[in-house]
């Protein structure tokens, strides 16, 4: 399993980073995505429905005391894996977390507490340059080599060198 | 050279992604991106903010119209590449990427034009799932191994496992 949380959501200025976080981790393979911060029943709203559409299993989930999250994750045995630009280099790490049967990565808004970086197992980088948290995911994410589950997509795309192509299934 | 075209920016609602646009493009490697939509210097400002501080060179530039910038580019022998979630994976395209000196890569943000697709030399695509793209952009920036440039740099930042250190460059 491949967790995703997502820490300090604010409900005007993350809505576009926030709903990108979720649906990156989705296509790349995450299982599910824990947002914590403000409550914003309209941003899990908009995942589902991708879900919905494109596939799944992904799950989607608010939870309000994000310390509960990290917490459950150790006693269930997730190695947990802060991003955050101060970290060390990914390509370093990427080895130890293939092995990791069970991961939970998390990813930041404006300020991360200091202790988000003492409750995490490792902290990792992209880079170690300012960038943005759904960059560090996604490349972190894909390096994994882990793609979305598409199980009872209504809509696939069958890939174009040029315009769209998306069928769209009939459900049973 | 690797520039980034970032189209129809909207300068409320793209904010936040485009500026991870302009940030994700530096800080994997990509030598200038190109904004077209509305004009917002603030946005300009912000990542040339951080080139200032953290190193380049990395060029940030508003153009009014983005089919001059294909055009401009065509001329100048680059290889257009549109990402797009309709497109050909971009696993299958990585080789041939990786041997064009010059690159530009096209992101979108709500709606493109079909004209896009026809105008690119292809259309690839980040899993073929609808996501984001800033992470369909980080993915392939990232799978092209390049990095940051660092010239001039006031500010880096030594790994750490935990914590944060920055060291500051003294201006000579």
């Amino acid at each position: 399993m491949i967790i995703v949380l997502r820490l300090d959501h604010r409900r005007d200025r993350d809505k576009r980073t926030s709903t990108h976080c979720g649906l990156a981790s989705r296509a790349l393979g995450a299982d599910k995505i824990i947002y914590t911060g403000e409550r914003d029943p309209q941003l899990l709203e908009t995942i589902r429905d991708v879900t919905r559409r494109w596939g799944g299993p992904f799950r989607v989930v608010y939870e309000k005391n994000w310390r509960k999250v990290i917490k459950d994750a150790r006693k269930r045995k997730y190695h947990i894996i802060h991003l955050t630009m101060y970290g060390i280099p990914y390509e370093k790490r990427l080895r130890t977390l293939k092995k990791r049967r069970n991961l939970l990565f998390i990813v930041g808004s404006e300020k991360v507490p200091r202790e988000v970086y003492d409750l995490a197992d490792e902290n990792v980088s992209v880079t170690s340059q300012p960038h943005s948290e759904v960059a560090a995911l996604a490349v972190v994410l894909a390096s994994l080599g882990k793609r979305a589950r598409t199980a009872g997509a209504r809509l696939a795309i069958i890939p174009q060198k040029r315009g769209k192509k998306v069928v769209e299934r009939k459900k049973k």
